[in-house]
């Protein structure tokens, strides 16, 4: 197997060969990914994907949490600004355009009290507000034609900006679900 | 300020005084929540939340990353499981429910060629899957009521099953973005 970690620090070898799988498979229906996520006490939560290391959610102390680690809505937040970054660098590199930095700042408002259950209304963010900036050795024509197809290619974009189907079941025999 | 940790392990006192502080206040509008995402090379990236330590995000070496970290649309799964079993504890808690344990299972599926640019489409979740166990002391139809509740009052389930007006601005003079 070939490994050409090339511009931007991307393993382009691998990358090339995974779409070169895809494109072979013509029953290809998608790619499924998982996370598991395991109560902890209070707010705390443990979240388990593949084999890595837990990530952790948890809420502030004023929101009764114990401040621990982020909260799910600005988990949220940063999986959309990974997610773009993850698209600047893919869609900069096939482009040739060699990047020096990106930071992606990213805000969103809850309107808590429908949490709280005291009003009905939207309980999530209805709208997000981001911020690239983007270091690159590239014209800003360039730049702003990178901005525009990572925002309109973006996975995590496309299933905030599209409703998704949630379909949820709650087990008949709940078991111990502590680890 | 009390301090009160109940049923379930929530701060109750922290978080009725914050209900209280907005309901005293008529003219809230909403909590703005935030997350600022640093580029750190290839497909890695950290994602920075309030002072707390920071979370990555990465791609599996197969999609060309270094499988540090969980991908973002995995981190869209893990915070909406997240979300689901803070609303559990909360609302359990409320109901006068003790929990013995939550573990919430989530998947979804990708079409990679459209992020790959190979093809148009939905480059996201359109459906999630989730299966929750929840054992509790509690009639299955008492956690039925629950469950139900929790699914439309979820601030990150809110988020994914209505559409998100996205505001993108790409900063017009690119500074240099690596910490």
């Amino acid at each position: 197997m070939t490994t050409s970690t090339g511009t931007n620090g991307i393993d382009t070898g691998a990358l090339g060969a995974f779409v070169e799988h895809v494109k072979s498979k013509p029953d290809y229906r998608g790619t499924t990914f998982s996370a598991d996520v395991v109560w902890q006490g209070g707010f705390r939560n443990e979240i388990r994907v593949r084999d890595l290391d837990p990530q952790y959610a948890d809420e502030p102390a004023v929101l009764g949490g114990t401040d621990t680690a982020s909260n799910p809505v600005e988990q949220i937040l940063g999986a959309y600004g990974a997610c773009l970054a993850i698209g600047y660098t893919a869609n900069a590199t096939a482009r040739g355009i060699e990047l020096r930095g990106v930071r992606i700042g990213l805000t969103g408002i809850v309107d808590l009290p429908v949490f709280f259950g005291l009003k009905d209304g939207h309980a999530g963010f209805s709208e997000i507000d981001l911020v690239v900036a983007l270091d690159a050795d590239a014209p800003l024509e360039a730049l702003e034609a990178l901005h525009a197809h990572v925002l309109r290619t973006s996975p995590v974009g496309n299933t905030l900006e599209r409703p998704v189907r949630v379909h949820a079941r709650l087990e008949e025999a709940p078991v111990a679900a502590a680890a």
